[in-house]
């Protein structure tokens, strides 16, 4: 792709409504994307080519991490982005390469030093920031240390600096009775680090002291990122990111987009699109709620989340990208309340797309759609092809 | 699989129609799977996700070892179980890790020591096992002997001891009018192992020199089991087999699953599915008819024998497994009478599977199902998903 991509004037908007897939509700037999009332989404589909995608492999659900690695080409078995940076993502903290990232808890110990609590009663939020500022006092030879907090007892730890290394164990022993673990090396290059995270480890000890419940904490999820190549290097783009909720957006930022404001609703979304419309050739709008809606279990709100969306594409059509694109991240069935397997619903539509029969947007109708069932890996450059942003392979 | 798999009490059929899939009839123009009266085979397919799989790839015919370890989800062109094991596990025999198996044949040899019949007449399995129990006579330092008849004039030869190779040549010349060849190491590992068969060949050839017309023997296809991870290492099964057919009950136990009674008929196999269905969590049922009445070139049989599973079903269908696949190890069409690379109809039923259209379980019907065409090395991953024994992949 590096080789064969350029830069070209036309743009691409990819919408991601997230855990967009379903599966029939019990009574009518209908996906919730069969049920919604979707006049637009609908006319896209029939000007569009459509097909199923899978994020990972068939049978593999997908978290949204791995996900969305995916839609963007980057494979997602490759490209391991642990929980230590995801947490942070999810803050909106920003990593660079040579960060190491861990999950933090705060916890409760008693007398002797044995955990009694692994999430120190749930401390408030409020608390929790209060800690992390006491934290900020610890300091490590050659380090930069960031203790954010995330919610109620969960905190971010990074630490910034040469020659660290994210092979080292974690001290949660994920259980109540005894003592939190040693950190020990896991590789050999990785015994500096160790060292440093342990002394982190006694300072916050002496620190949180008289500070019950919450009076000692617990880490694990060390990782680094890994080194991915940005979208503007591999495509040629000037990418922004449209997103409500800190961790696409972080994910989006290590991807080499710009953020852009999204304010609350899907029409504030497409608005900041429309603003910023001129300025970028790439436009990731990431929508949320139908997920959530599945993850409650909610099928009647996911149907009305789509139908929110529906509602709202007016506005985006209005701006006549060259490339748009529709689809999810996973399923996110309501009748499970759980992402899945199953794969998503796409449709990709430009002036030269080859379109398909499909004319609704559902699961059933895009599994007959021209691009059939396919890895989502295969999107952007289907997406960079159709804004004719590709030479053509060999002579 | 390893990582996200776990243990959980949902149950899992998988049954084997051996060379399900077929071509149309010259006359009717309908193939096997079509012109079968199969109501229940289709009411299944009408609440499962269909597709059809190509076992290794398009194009490609399966043997049955490849075949089935495909279906279980192992990479049939990385884990090369070959014909000196398949022939041992086809007579019910355990091979170890270490073991170096080879096919033998009994032959004819000349006064000059040349070959002139390589099956020596094709003698009767009896007089085989004669000449084995003869052979038990032989000992080799530091190793153990298994020669165990097969049928007519095959044998198969264990060898079982530290630090033996496959890695030597045959001693079967493929042709007559020449000596058996001399067994080489085909690498400096093998050395001993070549010395050793060597010396196993001259003490044959004492031992047979007045029992003609199969007065010496010829060695091919040595080779050793590959380590091969066991179902229940990565996917957390307890699993079990089903299988009237010794080379199945092999493979099924070389994976890591225990074998049940089998009886003879597909009604036998359920009948033993219906006793053990508590004790186990994973089921391999195979049923052999299908291929061999289509390697008969007799279509009528092969289209009874279908008819003869559809009957049974009910049977199976009374425990209600959550999960329950049903599909073949690869085409035998009765007019060709040989197994052949077209891809197998394929279905699967589950409470999460999200159905397709599909109403008729054929070739023509399953393609437009909602798996399409796929590789059967994904079958497992899916079985698993829709059983719920996986983890979501990433954060």
């Amino acid at each position: 792709m590096k080789r064969l991509s350029f830069k070209s004037p036309s743009k691409i908007v990819f919408m991601v409504m997230d855990g967009l897939g379903g599966l029939p509700h019990p009574q009518s037999g209908k996906t919730e994307l069969e049920a919604a009332k979707k006049p637009n989404l609908d006319l896209v589909a029939e000007e569009s080519v459509c097909g199923l995608i899978d994020l990972i492999s068939p049978g593999i659900t997908p978290g949204s991490t791995p996900g969305h690695l995916s839609l963007f080409g980057y494979d997602p078995i490759k490209y391991d982005v642990r929980r230590g940076i995801t947490e942070a993502l999810g803050i909106d903290l920003k990593i660079t390469k040579n960060d190491v990232a861990a999950r933090g808890n705060f916890c409760t110990v008693d007398e002797r030093g044995f955990v009694t609590d692994r999430r120190a009663g749930r401390i408030s939020t409020e608390e929790n920031a209060k800690l992390c500022q006491l934290l900020r006092q610890i300091t490590l030879p050659g380090v930069e240390i960031l203790v954010t907090p995330v919610k109620e007892h969960r905190f971010s730890l990074i630490l910034r600096g040469d020659g660290l290394s994210p092979d080292i164990t974690a001290s949660d022993p994920q259980q109540t009775g005894v003592a939190p673990r040693k950190i020990e090396a896991m590789t050999p290059g990785a015994k500096k680090t160790a060292r440093l995270v342990n002394s982190f480890v006694q300072q916050t000890e002496r620190l949180l002291k008289n500070s019950s419940p919450a009076n000692m904490v617990l880490l694990r999820g060390f990782s680094q990122c890994p080194e991915i190549p940005s979208m503007p290097e591999i495509y040629k783009l000037t990418p922004a990111a449209i997103a409500v909720y800190p961790m696409y957006r972080g994910l989006a930022l290590l991807l080499g987009m710009e953020l852009l404001p999204a304010g609350n609703t899907i029409t504030d979304e497409l608005e900041s699109l429309r603003r910023h419309y001129k300025d970028y050739d790439f436009f990731f709008i990431h929508f949320k709620n139908t997920d959530s809606r599945g993850e409650d279990g909610d099928y009647e709100a996911k149907v009305r989340a789509i139908e929110e969306v529906d509602r709202a594409l007016p506005q985006l059509l209005a701006l006549e990208p060259d490339v748009l694109i529709v689809t999810g991240d996973h399923s996110t069935p309501a009748t499970l309340g759980i992402h899945t397997w199953h794969p998503v619903p796409f449709m990709l539509r430009s002036k030269w797309c080859r379109r398909d029969k499909v004319s609704t947007f559902t699961e059933e109708a895009c599994l007959a759609g021209g691009l059939g069932r396919f890895p989502a890996t295969e999107i952007m450059p289907l997406a960079m092809a159709n804004a004719l942003k590709l030479e053509k392979f060999g002579a």
